[in-house]
């Protein structure tokens, strides 16, 4: 697309942020509803713009430019838009997560401060090649009051497309909605272009490869939620039974190994007993095991495990510190303090205690939704569901108040929370 | 300072942060105290070293290269002492803003998602030359379980390194406190290698002029808070009392002139009755009416007021909106629907009515100090205090549960808050 039809887009998504930031949850919840009626009227469009995809992915397998699991992600049926149907609705019986009064504080007699929720304004998202990212992302973005250009994998370009414009023509029957809200592009290189627009774009949330989420924080001053990579620890304390450590081990690789929260390196206690014993079961189950990997630091994404024996808690606490990416590491112990100690000083945006860390998900967290997991240390961190979608304004009401007796000490201020 | 010895600083403070993010509040309240004893005991000690500041500006006035009122502004005394230590003793009084839970949430039986407060970790503040600076920074940074790189104006210099050393010397004193929280750095040439360092600095927040935060939001990959611009507006309705517009837009001129939450262009709606009478006030009061000027984005700084006559209501957000550095916006009105609208369709950090812009102020909102305002749409808007200061992590205390069950759709989740 020309430079200049991009800038178009943009400056008119961002235009009716204008409108959509106020727009009461009536009117967001009808955009759900209509939605989620069109997906259920348009299945066989749906699935036969899929089928288009999956052809052509098909191809891609053959030439071997696509892993066969990849090529498994990219297939919609009926029971995936079930689903989708299903999260509109749940999303439509969540409450309106802006335009709420979130304090209220008398600043003096007739000088009422509020604290109020708000969208944050116009959303680049950037998501991978799954056919359900695209309503789904769509649908918290409408919730939430914000705008957004969205940019799929291009190997679901048909399905994005036939989604788009059930979204915007749901959209465009809706009095109160300004045009423009939800935007697909369909190019990497129109992304290029987005990085520059940081005069209109609030917020970038890549999501998929760590290349490409490194790409977008390295070429934009827009500011950018999400996460590189994904380094997960457990940590097998020395006081452990053995069949949940091990149940625990295998399900937080085995049960998704390229997801982001797949366990990569499992640091046991070297007085744990049952360490040979536990290498075995792992091997059964069919994870390589490295004991001395060239780097800790390493996703491999795979049936794949980086281990390491270690003196004791601390040390495991030290080397989590050092190596993590700080998206989700757990420990694993019958002992309440070190669970305690874990979960106090490993510096990760998601800290668990005896469970997988396959856990760490916007759905299993119970957001409805997820639209990324942040590794960021401001504004949202972890899975991020609507309330990341958030920010807030202060509003202050006067009754023709001014600073001056203040700042001579005349006049002095009540700030009580009403 | 030598870029190895600037990485060997920012590497320790980040160490600390480990320690930090876990003191409990009477430890920090203790820092607290320990720093207002101090303060009270060094005042002569202080005030001299202040005065070294103030004999080094006053040349810089004489060659005219500081302005009378920046020097003005460099001066200590027995008052701003008693405000500093008053300051202090507040910080007491509010609570631990971190490692508190935020809410929590039973995903299922026994396992119990909880959402907890914490501090961000390595903050590096840049400061203007005002000899107040230091303390209340290290005082929100201290409270809220975080460390910092601070690098105060040049100007006060001497003034600043007597604080950080009550400042360290009191941390010394407490056991629970590590070394290195509060490290001050001296020179211009070390805020650049400061950007570099991405990955140990988890925030950076510019306060002072336009230019200074315009260069590190173009220097830096690490999460920038502030503003670059204060370009304020008050929008005066048809509906109006005429005294109460004059007193409110000349207290948000001429209170004080340089501050970002002055007012820079006042809007008048073609019906209001006073516009000429309301000029002849300005002026009188020594303002400077700019009727035609060639930008709307500029920033006076200066008992100057850029001024224009709008067609109604919704002209003026449109100007806000389009000029607007997006800080305070401020209508004057007797009309509370068109109060309402002003409110919700300006999309600013602070949105006022019937009052001056320059309640616009982290003390002034009851934060008990202030670190900074932003105009960011992301983490935190409009004057920032503690809270800006935090973040969260997510922590799940499980009791060896697996996700291959969830996934499979055996088990359900509760997701029930508690």
């Amino acid at each position: 697309m020309e430079k200049s039809e991009i800038l178009n887009i943009v400056k008119k998504a961002k235009n009716s942020f204008l409108k959509t930031m106020n727009l009461n949850n009536d009117s967001k919840n009808l955009a759900l509803e209509k939605i989620a009626q069109k997906i259920e009227e348009k299945r066989k469009e749906i699935l036969f713009e899929n089928q288009k995809d999956l052809s052509l992915a098909l191809k891609l397998v053959e030439e071997e430019k696509l892993t066969k699991s990849n090529y498994e992600r990219l297939k919609l049926d009926d029971n995936k838009l079930n689903t989708l149907i299903k999260g509109l609705n749940e999303l439509k019986t969540l409450p309106d997560p802006v335009n709420q009064t979130i304090w209220q504080k008398e600043l003096d007699d007739n000088l009422i401060l509020k604290k109020v929720s708000a969208p944050i304004g116009l959303i680049g998202v950037i998501f991978e090649a799954r056919p359900d990212c695209f309503i789904q992302i769509s649908s918290l973005i409408i919730k939430s009051g914000n705008c957004a250009i969205l940019k799929g994998g291009v190997e679901c370009q048909n399905t994005n497309t036939i989604f788009s414009k059930i979204v915007n023509d749901a959209l465009g029957e809706i009095k109160t909605f300004p045009q423009n809200v939800i935007n697909l592009l369909y190019s990497r290189e129109d992304i290029k272009e987005i990085l520059l627009l940081d005069k209109y774009i609030d917020l970038i949330i890549p999501r998929g490869g760590n290349n490409l989420v490194k790409f977008i924080k390295e070429n934009t001053k827009i500011p950018v939620l999400g996460h590189s990579d994904g380094i997960c620890h457990i940590f097998v304390d020395k006081e452990n039974d053995f069949e949940n450590v091990k149940n625990i081990i295998i399900d937080s690789k085995t049960q998704y190994p390229s997801a982001c929260n797949s366990v990569e390196t499992v640091l046991a206690d070297k007085n744990y007993p049952y360490i040979n014993n536990l290498k075995n079961e792992l091997t059964k189950a069919g994870i390589k095991i490295i004991e001395n990997p060239d780097s800790f630091s390493k996703e491999y994404g795979d049936k794949i495990l980086a281990f390491k024996i270690v003196e004791n808690i601390d040390c495991a606490i030290e080397h989590i510190n050092t190596y993590s990416s700080h998206h989700t590491d757990s420990i694993l112990s019958d002992n309440q303090e070190n669970i305690e100690k874990f979960m106090n000083l490993v510096d990760s945006a998601c800290v668990f205690s005896n469970c997988s860390t396959r856990f760490s998900d916007g759905f299993r967290f119970g957001f409805g939704a997820e639209v990324g997991i942040s590794t960021n240390k401001t504004h949202a961190r972890g899975p991020v569901g609507l309330e990341g979608l958030t920010i807030y304004k202060y509003k202050l009401q006067g009754s023709n108040n001014i600073v001056a007796p203040y700042a001579t000490g005349e006049k002095e201020f009540k700030h009580k929370f009403i």
